[in-house]
Order: C-alpha cells, then sequence, then structure tokens
C-alpha cells in the first residue's frame, strides 16, 4: 500500500483496523511485532503509533470493530415475531461469519486470551445479544437456570457458525433449523418446574 | 509452604501444578512471573526452572492436567446405554466443573489465547469428546451438518457448566435435562432431511 497521501485519516484509520484483523486471525498475538504492521500498511512505526498507541490499543480496536458489527447485524426488526426475529438474526450472523470468517475466528477463538480488556470487549458482546434475549422473554433474574442455558444456547450459536462456514457453509437453511430447535428445547426444559419420570436421570 | 524438602519430585510437581492452575485462573498469564510462583511455591527459581524450562512450559503442563482429568472423567461406562451414557458423561462433567471452578475457567477461557499449543490442548481435549460422541453415534464424515452441531453442543455444555457453577450450581438434575434435550434436538433437526412446512424459514 504506498502512497499513503491518498488516504484520509478515517480511510487510514479504517484500513490499518481491516489489516489488523486479517494479520490477528492468521497468527498468534505474540508473533506480530509492530513493525510487521507498519510494514504491511506500508507505513511507518510512527504513523502507526500515531493512530495505535501500542500494538495492544490496536488489537483491541480492531476487535471492538468486530463487536460493532455483530451487535448490529442480530438487531431484528422489532415489528417480527419473536420466532422470526430469532431466524432472522441467526441468518444474518451466520451470513456476517462466512463472508468475515477470519475477523469472526479471531473475535470468538481471541487473540491475547485472558487479557481483561478483550475478555470484557468479546464477552460484552455476548451479553448483549443474550440480555437482549432475556429481556424479550421477559425472563427474571431468579430464573437461574434459562439465563445459564441462553447464555450457552449464544456460544452453541457462535461455535456452530464458526465451525459451519470452516466446513464451507453446507445447508444455511437446516443449520438455522437446529439453532432453532436447540434454543425451543433449552427454553422448554430450563423453564419446566419438574422433569417429567421417562427422561428424569437416574441418581 | 517452606521445608520443601518433605516432599518428593512427583508431590513436587503436583504441587506446582495446582499452584500454577490457581494462579493463571485469577489473574492474565502475562501478570504473572517465574519470580511470583516460585515465591507462592516456597522454592528457589532454579528449582522451579528444573521442573519447568519456561512459564509457557509451566502453563501448557498445567492446561494438560485439566485436559486429561477432563478426558478421564467424561468416560462413561460402555455398557449403558447411549441416553445414559449421555447423562452419566454430562453428570460427571457439571460435578468436575464444580469442584475445580477455577481450573476449569482457566481451561475454557484460555490464557494465552491464540497461543498455537495452547490451543491445541484445549481444541485436542474438545475433538476428542466430540469424536468419541460420532463414534458412537455413529456419524460418517459426510454428515457435515450433524458433525458441526455435535461440536457446537460440546461447546454448549462447555458453557453451561460454567455458568451454572458460577450461578452457584443450582438444580443439577435439570440442567442435564436441558443438556439432553439440547442434543437431541441437534441431533433430530440436522439429520432430517427436510424441514418441515410450520418451521421452515421465511425467505
Amino acid at each position: 500500500m504506498p502512497g499513503h497521501a491518498r488516504f484520509t485519516v478515517e480511510e487510514r484509520r479504517e484500513h490499518l483496523l481491516e489489516l489488523g484483523l486479517r494479520l490477528f486471525a492468521a497468527r498468534p498475538y505474540d508473533e506480530i511485532s509492530i513493525e510487521e504492521i507498519a510494514h504491511e500498511a506500508g507505513i511507518s512505526k510512527g504513523l502507526l503509533y500515531h493512530y495505535f498507541p501500542s500494538k495492544r490499543d490496536f488489537y483491541v480496536a480492531c476487535l471492538r470493530e468486530v463487536a460493532a458489527e455483530l451487535s448490529l447485524i442480530t438487531r431484528a426488526d422489532p415489528r417480527l415475531s419473536p420466532g422470526e426475529r430469532v431466524r432472522a438474526s441467526v441468518s444474518a450472523y451466520l451470513g456476517y461469519v462466512q463472508l468475515n470468517l477470519l475477523n469472526c475466528q479471531a473475535f470468538v477463538r481471541g487473540g491475547i486470551g485472558a487479557d481483561p480488556e478483550v475478555a470484557a470487549i468479546t464477552e460484552g458482546t455476548r451479553r448483549a445479544i443474550w440480555e437482549r434475549m432475556l429481556e424479550r422473554m421477559g425472563v427474571s433474574s431468579e430464573e437461574l437456570l434459562l439465563r445459564v442455558t441462553i447464555r450457552a444456547w449464544v456460544s452453541f450459536v457462535e461455535i456452530a457458525a464458526l465451525e459451519w462456514a470452516e466446513a464451507g457453509a453446507p445447508e444455511k437453511g437446516q443449520l438455522i433449523e437446529v439453532i432453532v430447535a436447540a434454543l425451543v428445547a433449552v427454553i422448554r426444559t430450563s423453564r419446566r418446574p419438574e422433569a417429567t419420570p421417562e427422561d428424569r436421570p437416574r441418581r
């Protein structure tokens, strides 16, 4: 990317974030240096530091980008019925993962792992999606089990989408059905006051 | 832990691994130094290096410990029926997570994230559990969607167990039912050749 003078500040920032997501998705955080990022972007280290004070700040900015897009994409039209909203959100999410596989891999699998700020971004995005669902479903704070299992369902969707896209994105319509069926099963079983005798576990 | 001469090599190693799992579960990998580990263990840095050549080696050894335990604990009695085996494995897994919450948090959420060796251990453990299930269920390599969704179900269990234990481990028997119901829904819907009209998504 020579001739960087052609870019505005905002375009340059956008370009750097795209580059970062590509790099961080391909190799571990520790292996990628500021030198490499600057070199790949065709700019000086000094200019890169002007945009992002450290490699970590750059990484965090990249993740925030994915988080914002994911949050936007999973907001379904509020005029739809609950079932239609779930289908629309899941479909949009799968489409996003398919088109942005590397970025989503970085987002889901993490780049610097247990780093608290990074974890706060990825976990914050999951929580936002999860809380939106709980609110829409009218789940009270006392329904502990349902809260736990809906949260786990969000991870189910996340991993299903990633593995599905990595497997060549087969049968999208049917995957949406599986995801919806899992949600229905989770809600029904979590809310049921008592397990029926035939599927009660042996203790 | 003064008076380290009382410990055998194997006991010392075990003690160091337990200490490491506790430390890595509590704070990010980057914040924990070899000095701190040695200090907490009441031994010299030199002796610690004798057991583990680097902090990373130490961390990887800790994760391997959790991986081995998880693999062992989820192996159900082969004489049980498929449904009973799933219930027994899930029940054992939940019990393990409840008793070893910090270690499981470190295992599931990662300590050095995208590090390839670490990812290989955690992902390898998931894959082993997943492949055991696929084999038992007789899933062919062509059933792509089912393979993807069973893999996602494994993550569902992992996150459900963690969130459940963090929420104070309420209603274990019912959580097992939710996990089994989710698996049944996932298998049924993934294997169904065609979605039925009433739950087909609107396109």
